[in-house]
Order: C-alpha cells, then structure tokens, then sequence
C-alpha cells in the first residue's frame, strides 16, 4: 500500500515525464458478482440471468458497471494516494460490456494537483485482456495527513 | 422491479409534478464491508480498522464510498428505468462519512430525456438515519428494448 502524502505527489501537468501513477490487474468471477448482489440489491437480469443477456445481443451476462467502478476504490485507497486516502468523488462511466472470466487492467495517474484545497484529480480507465477500453473515470482524493 | 420503457418516463423538465421517481431503504452491514473488500481489493485501513479511523477522526472506521455508490446500481437496474436498463456513466459524489449499521435512504428521479440518444439522466441522492445527505449522483442510463 502506497503511503503518500499531498506533497509526495507529482502531477502529470507538473512533469509530464515522472508523474506519480500506478496500475494493477483484476479478474471478476461469478463470486464477485453473486456479492455484489448481496452488497446492492441490484437483481437486474442482464447482470443475473444468461438467457436475458444474449436475447438483448450480449454474448453472456454483463458484469454490473459498478461493480468493476469498485476498483477506482482500490486505485484510490491502496496506490493514489493510497493509506492517507479519502475519497471525495468517482465519476465513473462504462465504454464496453465487461463479462465474467475477464481480466481487467486498471490504471490511473495523477493529472492534477489542487493546491489550495489538497486535493488530488486522478484520471483512470480499465482495459480488459483484448485491449478494450471498457471505462474510465475522474477521480477527486483528498488526504488524512 | 420496474419495467419502464423510454416512453413510459416522464422527466421533471417535462411535467415537475407527475415526473418518474423512485426511493428505497439499505442498511449497511459488517458482511457488506467484507465483501466489497473481496470484490474491490480496497484494505485501506478506514474502512477496515477502527483504531485507524479514530485516530484519523471519524467515529468509527468509515463505509467504502463506492460500497455506497454500489446502491445507484440498484436505483437505476430496478427502478430508473428498472428491467431495460443499460447503466452508461455514474457521477457520484461523496459528502458525509457513512458507517456500520447507518439505515440510508437511496432516492432518485429523472431530471432530463435526451431524446435522440434515448437516454435518460437520473438525479440521486442518499440520505442517513439523521436527515444528513451523505452522497449525491448523476446517473445516465439507456434502455435496452
């Protein structure tokens, strides 16, 4: 776990060479999505039922969006900025259906530094094991320091 | 779970009396936290350690964000738009700490019709026990029909 501070951090608009960033993999599985289920209440068949997904043109059932927007909060509270973390908004939007059994690449970097409010803007996306961008976000961190 | 087609939604911009609306209740629970740590990978120590969280100023140690957010993956795949729904982005913000055993009121109603995309856009927010708003999102979604 990353333990950065505010001034730690170096923005890609402050050097566009050695900004501070980070990346990692993660592969959903049916436990996954059975426990997002349980966590919010969403029992939408195009997440929970195979028939229903491929009638409506997908090859399976779709992973919920925000259950892969759940890894910003593994981008933000483990890498960016990591431990001294505290997350302020996660604008989050899907691009390409995500399915179980894919292998995701999440990562972000540090596009902005806030000065005056020390807080940190990180640009992230996730990519899946063919190269698709499948979403992306703009996340705002503050810092418990 | 509702089974709103495009056409059936009426946006608060259309008629700001009779418009598309929805609410419901969810309790956040220790198993909840533990799953959203097995789904997300997200062990920051705020939300998995109470010492941490006290000395950091919280009462308690804090509910994941996007464990949260997680229950606008209900709003919009039950109720706004319900069964056709296909989530395209999630903007959400967070505004007061939420923490184990919080009972939250998750409310939503569609602001605007894009009526050449086919898209929705749906106002969110959630509410604590106490009347404090804790979180606020916007919520594009389109249909699946």
């Amino acid at each position: 776990m990353n333990t950065f501070t505010f001034d730690d951090i170096v923005s890609k608009k402050d050097d566009p060479e050695n900004y501070t960033r980070a990346e990692f993999k993660a592969a959903v599985t049916d436990e996954m999505m059975d426990k997002f289920l349980e966590i919010s209440g969403d029992d939408n068949p195009l997440h929970r039922d195979s028939t229903f997904a491929t009638d409506k043109g997908f090859r399976d059932r779709v992973v919920y969006g925000m259950l892969t927007a759940s890894f910003y909060s593994r981008l933000a509270g483990v890498y960016l900025p990591g431990r001294n973390c505290i997350l302020h908004s996660v604008e989050s939007s899907f691009h390409a259906p995500v399915f179980v059994g894919d292998e995701l690449t999440v990562s972000g970097f540090v596009k902005v530094k806030y000065e005056s409010t020390r807080v940190i803007e990180v640009s992230a996306k996730i990519v899946n094991q063919d190269g698709t961008k499948v979403g992306k976000a703009k996340i705002l961190a503050g810092f418990l320091e």
